[in-house]
Order: C-alpha cells, then sequence, then structure tokens
C-alpha cells in the first residue's frame, strides 16, 4: 500500500508553536518560573515528608505567580481563566504538586470565587491565594460521590443564633477523599443539605473553618487520615465529619441561594435542581485541568518510551553487525505511535475545550455553558482513559527498566489512575455526554432522572443532531467533496470525517429509537435505560471521538509550514485509522465498511507507524514539556552511552 | 434474547472442589499452612523495613514446609512440581513475599536443581531449602533481557587454576533487575558465555558466591540497589558487576555441558543452540508460576470488586426508596463479569498446564517439552496482560475507594504490573508461540533466527496444524454435530468452538501464505518478518485462547453436579462471546459471522452478564482465595455496615 508522502524533516520551532497555541504566552511563563525553582516529585519520601515537601513547594508556586492567573483582578489575580487551566496541567511532572495546587486554587478557591458573591472574594481570596489560607473542596461523601445531589450531610439554619449548623448523620455523610484535608487545611467549603424553616432547598456551600491557627482540628470537627493512596501521597487526603458545627450566616457561600436573617429562602434560579445543576457547572474548570493534566502526563509517557525505545536495541540485527533498535520492529511502533496520534489529537481538542471555557464561563449563555459542560465531561473521560492506557503501554514498552521508579514511569501511572473516577467517574460522565446528545441540550436535562429521563426521550426525540463545533466550513467542505465511500482511499479526510459523522448519528438514531420502542406503558423505565447502556455510552464515546477529530483538523489548518503540516496530516491519518481499526467491528456489523476496506485500514495503520517512526521523538519533543520534568535516565541520555560502549567493545573483540 | 437456562442456585461447595483439581491436597494445606501464620504485605513500611519483613515471612514459610514441595525426594523435598507451582500462585495476596519464594526455591534452586548435577545437589540443596544459603538468580542483565543468548558476562576457564574468571565487560553487561541481590543474597547462580582454550559454548550457568557470612560483598564483586520500584517493594532487587571473580571448576552447573580440568568442553547436546534453548526449557516453571500468580492476583482483585459491587449503592433507584446497587447497572457488569468468566477459563487452562509440566518435564520426550514451552509462553502473556487490565477494571469499578491502600487494589496493580514483562516479554513470548506454530513444533525451531524463520517458513511450510489439547473426543464432538453456522444459537458450543478452531486455522495459513509471498530472492527477511509482526502477534494470541476455551469446555464435562455445570456452562458462554465481541472485527472482516450474528453476540453477552449476575459474588469465592488476604474494607463488611445504617436513619427521617 502506498502512503501518502511523509517529509523526511518538518520545521519544528513552528511545530511547538503551533501546538504552545492561544496560551504560548502562559506556557513560557510556567516553563521559565519551573527552571528557576526547585520542585522535584519527592516519590521516594515517606508519607508525613512527602506532605511537607509538597506543601513547600506549594508556597514556591505562590512567589512564581502562577497561582494568580486566574483569580479576579479585583483581588490583585491576572483574571485569566484558560490561562489558570493551562499553567496546571504544565504540573504534570509532579503530580502531588498538580493536585494540591488544583485543590487549594481550582476547587477551594474556585469554589469562593463562582459560589461566593463580593464579601467571600474580598474576604477570603487574598489569603487563598497567598495560601495563608489552606483549605478544602468538601463536597464528596463516602456514601455519594457520583450522586452528589443526594449527598447526606446538613446545614439547618437556626434563625436565633442566626447560624447554620452543620451536621455529619452517620458514616456514609462524612466527607471522604478530601484534598488538603488530613494536615494542612484551615478551611473547608462544604456542600450541604440547606434547611430553613423545615425545609430543603438542596445542596448549597458554606464556608466551615475546621482548623486553629494551630493546627488542631476545631470542636465538632473529626478529622480522619485517609492513609496511603496508590499515588498522590503528597496530597493529604482526609474525612470530615462534623458534629453540629455552627457557622456564622454569612458564611453560605450565596450567589444562586441566600438565607435572610430571619431565615427566609431566596435564589435567582426557582427550580433546586437547575440551581444545583447552575452551582456546579461553575466548577467546571477542575474537570477541564484534570482533562489537561492526564494529557501532559501521557505526552510525558510517551517522550520517555519513544526516547528509548530509539535507543535500546534488542536482537541481531540479519545482514548488519548491530542489534535491533526496538522501536523499528513493526510491534514496538504499534504499542505506542497511535498513541502518540491520539495525545496530538485530544491536544488539540483540549485546546479547544479551554478556549471554549474561557469564553463562555460567565457570559450568560446558557446553552453554550451546558455544551461547555458536556465537551468538558465527554474529553475528560476520553483522555484521562488514553492517558491510563498510554502511560501502561510507555511502562511496558520500556520493559523491567519502565518498573524502577528512577524511569518514573511508575509514578506517573499510579498518579493518574485516579484520574478516571475523580472529578467525575468517566462511566457517569459518559452517561451525562449521552443525555445531553438525546435532548439536544433542552434545558429540562438536568433534571431529568433517570426515570424521567427515559420517557421523556421516548415522548420527545426527533432525531440526533450533529453540532459541528470547529471549522465548520472546512470540515464540511472535506465531507461535501466525497462522492461514493469505496471509491475514496483510506487516507481521504472527507471519508474519515463523514464515517465518524455517520456512526455518531446512526448510534444516537438507534438508541433514541431502542429507548423509545422499549417505553411501553408497563416497562421499568429504569430496565429500559439500564438495558441499553452499552449503547448509552458508546454514543458518548463516538461523539467525542468525532469532535476530537474535527479539533485537530482545525488545528492542522492552523499550521503555516507545508512540510510540517503534511507530518501532521500523516500524524491524523494514524489517529483516524487506528480509530476505526480499533471500532472496525461497528463499522463492518454496520456495513459502513467493507471487509476489504477494513483490512486496507489495518494496512494503512501498519504503513503509517513505519512512516512516521523516523519522526517520532521531535513529534512528542514538540510538546515542549518543562525539561525539569523529564528525568528517567533512560530517557536522557544513559541507554545511548551503554550501547556506544557496547559496540566499542563488540568491535575491539572481532 | 432467550439465555439458555441459568439455575437460581448451585452446589458451591462441588465448585470449590471442581476448582481445586488436581492438587486440592496442596491448596489445603497451603490454606491451612497460611491460617496459622501471620503474613502481612506490609506495603505501608519503607523500603528497608518492608524487604526486612519479607526476609522474616520467607523464613516463616520454611518451617511450614512449603517451599520444599518441589524440590527432589533425595534431598528431604516432596519432588512435586505441579504442587510447587500450585502453592507458589496461592501466596497472591503478598506478592513480594511470592516473588522472593519464587527467585529463591523456584529460580535460584530450580536453577541448581536443573542445571546442576547431583554434586550441587547434595551440596546446596538443602541449604537453599532451609534458607540457610539465600541465592539469587543472575540472568538478565542491563543490555539483555529477553535475548539472553547473547548476554555478555564471560566466564573463561583456566586450567592452570582449574577455575573460572567470571567477568563483566561493560555496564551494559552488568546483571539487572536480580531479585535477592541488593539485600539478603549470599551466591548467585550466574549465566555466562562459556570460553575454554579460546573457544565459546554459548551461555552456561555457574555458582557464584556474591557476598561473606557477614553479608559484606565479595572481593571482585560490586553490588548495586535497583532502588524503589512500582511495586514489589518488599523484594531486593539489585545490579551485580563481576571484576574477573575466580570460581572453582566444579561451581559450573554441569548437567548440559562440563569442562574437564584440562579445559576440554563436553556436553550431551551437539548444537550450541539446542542446547542452550534445553538449558532454558528447564527453566521453564518460573514462567508457569508467574502465570497462576497473575491468575490468582486477578481473581483477588475481582473478589474485592464483585463484593464491594454487590454492597456499594448509587442513584436511587425509581419505584423503589433505595438506591441501585451499583452491579445492578449492566455497565458495571460488563466492566467485571466478563473477566470473572475469563478468569474461570484461564484457571482450567492453568490447571491443564500444570499438570503437562508435572509430567513433561524430565520425562525426555522433546516433543512434548516443546509444546509444553509454546503453552506456558502463550499462557503468560495472555493470563499476565488479563490481570493487568481486571486489576484495573477492578480499580475503576470500586472508584476512590479503590485508590486507598486499604484496600489492596493499588498494590495488587503495582506488584503484578511487572508479570507482562518478566519472566519473558510477553510480546517475545507469543512470537515464540507464533513460531512453533509455524515450524510445527519441527525441533529446528529453536536454532532459527529471524532470517531463517522466514525462509524456513517459505520453503517448508506446509499448512498449520490444529493440534488438540484436552477433552479430544468432546471438543471433537461438540465440532462435528454442528452443521450450518448461521442455523445454530449463539450459545451452541460446537459452533463457538469451531469457530475459534477456524479463526486460528486462517490465521496462521494467511501468515504462512504472506510470509511465503514476501521471500522472494531480494527480500530482506528481517523486513519480511517485521512487516507481519501484528499477524503474528495474533496468531499466537488466537491460538492460546482456542486452547483456553478447550480447557473451560473439559473442566465443565468434570464437574458433577447439573445446576453447577450449567452455571458453569452460561459463564463459559460469556467467555466465549465477550471473547468474539472482542474480535468481531476480524469475524466480520474474514465473513466468519455476519452483521446480525455479531449484533446478537452483543445481546448474549449483555443478556448473560445479568442472568450471571445473581452469582457473581459465589462464583468469585468458589476460587478459595485464602481468607487472609482478603483485608479490604469494603469488601469485608464496612461498605454493607454503612449502607445499612444509612438505610435506617433516611427511614427514620420520613
Amino acid at each position: 500500500m502506498d502512503i501518502p508522502r511523509t517529509p523526511a524533516g518538518f520545521d519544528t520551532a513552528e511545530l511547538a508553536a503551533l501546538l504552545d497555541g492561544r496560551w504560548a504566552d502562559v506556557r513560557a511563563r510556567v516553563r521559565e518560573a519551573l527552571a528557576g525553582t526547585d520542585l522535584p516529585p519527592g516519590d521516594h519520601l515517606d508519607t508525613e515528608s512527602h506532605r511537607a515537601l509538597v506543601l513547600d513547594q506549594l508556597h514556591q508556586l505562590v512567589k512564581s505567580g502562577i497561582p494568580e492567573i486566574g483569580f479576579p483582578a479585583a483581588q490583585g489575580g491576572g483574571g485569566d481563566t484558560g490561562g489558570s487551566v493551562v499553567s496546571l496541567e504544565m504540573l504534570a511532572g509532579n503530580l502531588s504538586l498538580m493536585v494540591k495546587a488544583g485543590v487549594q486554587w481550582g476547587l477551594f478557591g474556585g469554589a469562593v470565587q463562582a459560589l461566593g458573591t463580593e464579601r467571600h472574594h474580598e474576604r477570603y481570596l487574598p489569603a487563598i491565594m497567598s495560601l495563608e489560607l489552606p483549605g478544602c473542596f468538601a463536597m464528596t461523601e463516602t456514601g455519594h460521590g457520583s450522586d452528589v445531589q443526594h449527598l447526606r450531610t446538613t446545614a439547618v439554619y437556626d434563625p436565633d443564633s442566626e447560624e447554620f449548623v452543620v451536621h455529619t448523620p452517620h458514616e456514609s455523610a462524612r466527607k471522604e477523599y478530601i484534598g488538603n484535608a488530613a494536615r494542612d487545611g484551615r478551611m473547608a467549603v462544604v456542600f450541604a443539605q440547606l434547611i430553613t424553616a423545615g425545609e430543603g432547598h438542596g445542596v448549597h456551600a458554606l464556608m466551615v473553618p475546621i482548623r486553629d491557627e494551630s493546627g488542631a482540628p476545631l470542636p465538632g470537627v473529626r478529622i480522619e487520615d485517609c492513609g496511603r493512596k496508590a499515588g498522590l501521597n503528597g496530597v493529604d487526603n482526609g474525612r470530615l465529619t462534623f458534629d453540629r458545627v455552627r457557622v456564622p450566616r454569612e458564611n453560605l457561600l450565596n450567589r444562586y441561594g441566600d438565607v435572610a436573617a430571619d431565615g427566609t429562602y431566596s435564589s435567582p434560579i426557582g427550580s433546586s435542581g437547575k440551581r444545583f445543576f447552575t452551582m456546579l457547572g461553575t466548577l467546571i474548570r477542575g474537570r477541564v485541568s484534570v482533562a489537561g493534566t492526564a494529557g501532559s502526563a501521557a505526552k510525558l509517557a510517551l517522550e520517555i518510551a519513544l526516547r528509548y525505545g530509539s535507543a535500546r536495541r534488542q536482537f541481531d540485527r540479519p545482514g548488519t553487525d548491530e542489534e535491533t533498535v526496538v522501536l523499528d520492529y513493526l510491534g514496538h511502533q504499534r504499542k505506542l505511535l497511535p498513541k502518540l496520534a491520539r495525545a496530538y489529537a485530544l491536544h488539540f481538542a483540549q485546546e479547544q475545550l479551554v478556549a471554549t471555557l474561557h469564553e463562555v464561563q460567565g457570559s450568560g449563555d446558557e446553552r453554550a455553558q451546558r455544551e461547555l459542560e458536556s465537551r468538558a465531561a465527554g474529553l475528560k473521560a476520553l483522555t484521562t482513559w488514553h492517558a491510563t492506557s498510554t502511560i501502561q503501554a510507555a511502562r511496558e514498552a520500556c520493559g523491567g527498566a519502565g518498573y524502577l521508579a528512577e524511569n518514573q514511569l511508575p509514578q506517573l501511572k499510579a498518579d493518574t489512575d485516579v484520574f478516571t473516577t475523580f472529578e467525575g467517574d468517566n462511566t457517569v460522565l459518559l452517561q451525562l455526554v449521552a443525555k445531553g446528545l438525546l435532548t439536544n441540550y433542552k434545558d429540562q436535562f438536568d433534571e431529568l432522572g433517570t426515570v424521567g429521563m427515559a420517557r421523556f426521550v421516548a415522548d420527545q426525540f426527533v432525531g440526533a443532531v450533529i453540532e459541528r463545533t470547529a471549522a465548520k466550513s472546512l470540515v464540511q467542505r472535506l465531507v461535501d467533496a466525497v462522492d461514493r465511500d469505496d471509491e475514496e482511499s483510506v487516507f481521504d479526510r472527507g471519508w474519515q470525517v463523514r464515517l465518524f459523522d455517520e456512526r455518531e448519528r446512526h448510534v444516537l438514531d438507534g438508541l433514541a429509537r431502542r429507548l423509545r420502542r422499549a417505553t411501553g406503558d408497563d416497562a421499568d423505565p429504569f430496565e429500559v435505560f439500564n438495558n441499553a447502556q452499552d449503547h448509552v455510552l458508546r454514543a458518548a464515546r463516538v461523539h467525542v471521538e468525532r469532535v476530537v477529530l474535527e479539533a485537530f483538523v482545525e488545528g492542522i489548518e492552523r499550521c503555516r509550514d507545508r512540510d510540517t503540516a503534511l507530518v501532521l496530516e500523516r500524524l491524523c491519518d494514524l489517529f483516524v485509522l487506528s480509530a476505526i481499526e480499533e471500532d472496525r467491528g461497528w463499522f463492518l456489523e454496520h456495513e459502513r465498511i467493507t471487509p476489504r476496506r477494513a483490512k486496507a485500514v489495518t494496512e494503512a495503520v501498519n504503513g503509517l507507524c513505519q512512516a512516521l517512526r523516523p519522526h517520532a521523538v521531535d513529534l512528542v519533543a514538540a510538546f515542549g514539556i518543562p525539561r525539569q520534568w523529564l528525568t528517567a535516565p533512560i530517557a536522557t541520555g544513559a541507554e545511548d552511552e551503554r550501547q556506544r560502549v557496547q559496540r566499542e567493545h563488540d568491535r575491539s573483540q572481532r
């Protein structure tokens, strides 16, 4: 099979600039700040020392000015939402630090910023930015992690004292996995069912002090330590239990719901369901940051594995007096290069997501906000799973060396593992995406539970709408240019995009039909929805994959150097075709491709791996991971040096 | 779709006995021995304390008598090869202990037993069994892990002193990742290129003392510590470098090659390649043990996730006043139950492999030995990958709780991670399997490198032979009973088996044709073989999967209780059909199933998940993992208790 032209070289600076994208200045600033500091991950330390180190590093970050980027200008921040996300993801070489920073400034500070009003901003944000007030984001409970709408902590208003009484009724209701809780946090944003005058108004957030100046838990607050975790042991996760803890009325973060002195409740949003999801929606930045960081961690793992794979040799190469470089094996290429291609695709999609976040949040555009939430959920799920599988592949590709702590992969793997289930469990997130697609982002969807959803879909569904996110005219032009599928080359971008489009439309239409068919009067709506769960998850997945492809196509369009663009075109081919190969069961089952074409796709993936192999290291280096994060001896010269010495020795023996 | 009958209950004792199988007595003995000891994994400890603990536990094992099981009766052992493998895999709850035991008694002791002669047995085995002589198996080098035939350490015979001079010529040649080396080992079996009178005779093994009685390295031996690893930190892996270290002539393990006092080399095997692979073949037990242990670790992970999934609830269950048990979600079932089915299939295949090992090793039947090696390689690859993906799925299925060390999954994951690349890198092992298949286990195959292989295949290949391993007549009867594919139910075992058969034959035939076609006179044999590497790996994988299915079918045949057998039949359906679903791209591409049938397979997998869901906990408990290994609070009652308290509280609020 002829693979379209792949240039022998390209402009690495042009590529690096393209990848740095809109927030290139923030990236440059973070790279510079990191180069001037010493922030080693400290994974070799015991838990207590590791936590102490990371807290100290957090203070160093304060000095760099990076944490302020996302805070309001009124409090001395940079007012740059997108920049704050980008800066966090650049800490991927020290994930305990990234997560602790995310807890302090993203979740804790972000909640005060998004859910509080001016009085909270003025009172708390400066101390949060400067780390004088280390805090917690206490939402998740032991019994309710995904279903936070039903968490059990209560905040009952007492008009006599004008205080809220925060209480944990039983063990399932204790706050669980709370970052900054076990050791450093002084204050917590606590999410609780707000009750006033005997009436519940749903989940609201309050500022609850948890430790005094000396670090001792305050009366009524029980703090436990979650202990060792798979990774992220520099973050002090803990459990919080409240025994009728009283806080002043003003501690309610009251942007979306307030309680007057006499106990009267008021809110700009009438429905309690809508209010809850609106509040959650303002906190979306955390999810976007996790996606970005997972993507960065995968890039770092790929850089380690590809650099080692380009140096490491094993088994004689027949007809030469050398051994074979392991990245020359097709099997090795197949382990890593499709994942490199996907890392690029996700990078461009993430850049797009961050830009949308930057523009939409606070704009008051509800429809755009819902779409943003769906995008964030979907991309977070796909990128964190990508990170898990990529770091695993990288570990295996490095053999025993990949198992040694000194080569970084163990810690990257352990630290990122929780990303697939925190800041939203991936499976739950994909269901959210699917429900959003089914209802075309109608306002109502957030308020419908599973039952309502199935009935709603049965009644009102009128066919999925494929919404183009980016490069609308470009992608549409590509699609329109395709005539008959089987005559186009598998490398035809129009054919590829159309295939992704059609898959999405078909899966969604089929799902809607299936749900509609199954919801008779005597059907159990839970059963109906549950029986289709695999279909639901697939709908979300193929939707997000289509969005990601379009972002990649748009990214290439911005490239101004011809050879660089050509290399990216091949990388995009590899992303698309390996995705089609992986899902060819579906395409064949639904007769969207012929068996002959399916085989051609596999052949094309092999050919693309071999064509891109010479560029592998340049392509992964272009991501510009800060150099201080790359410390693995196998990726920084030790293997090359050993090979050189062995070769010299072997020659001297002949 | 109608799922064939699944009984409401079954005989759990009958099932447990069936799973305990031929070595039920050894399993019972180990369970009893473990119940009487205290062998906690100690993962919370720092490296030094962890190593000390595990060494101490090793001494406790000695007292239990378990390590002796596999050693020769002449030295006071039990002479039970199969039993020694089974007993090791039962240590899966403390994998540092299992691996350190495997190093001491399996690899180090096993090498002395298999490669040494009576003088070595008498002199060393008693002290090895009693742990008076802790030792290392020093094969892998930094530069040569998979390609051990070309390792670079030399052992040059000096007839004047009647000694061997063991030497590490450069850094790539140092012994790497050697268990027991960093701290405890006194002696090492060192694999080195044997040279006498200026002539090389290939890799041989020698006993080389590395530490004195006080624990200090002996002169000329440099010992480094590999440091922290992803897991298994209770095992002291290290690096050994030899600077012209002299050992007496008698230290050569001389079963397959000896050097007379005057330096004359002799061997019962003429060809040095054949000699090398024969020596390696005697060490196959380690690989079988890794497969067994990986399987056990996956079972333990499944038990934790299934017990938690049966207790944990999330999101209101419409129409009831309860929340939904998470294992009632189809998506959750799909994460875990196909893996449970595969765990059963692999269990029966492992039992068969151990029996073959027990009978073949030492029998002198070369063909059977080659087949054993191929089986061990293939099953080790599939089972270790199964463990990696199963433990990952279990971790995600347990959400944040699965990330806490107290719930065991982090350590299971970290400890087993290296299994896919140690005791043979899985990718390399599958290539070995494929080569064996292509040459129909002809004696020559081991001596052919890649070049020779491709030419050989081109010249001599005459069509793949599918060898039935087990239940020959039964399976053949099933296959023969099938008439026309598309009229059979997807639950028809004959249809299923034939589909696996035909896939294997087709992939192998296709591969052979492809290699033959590509090997013209001017073709580069490396390129030919490398371009087909994905095809090669697939051939091995589908072969092993067929072998595993037949073992499952045979296992069910041994079940004497009707309802129990019926449940196993459904589990076997789930194994086969989820495997077909996963690979339906291939089946459709090669028109082995129709699109309609492919969809029916997916529907059947969903139905089987739901039908087996009520039995999930009983099925996983039947593996009889020693109870002391199950310590995760979420799997031993904490979650049930929390649910009970929350329910009571919720009711009191109504």
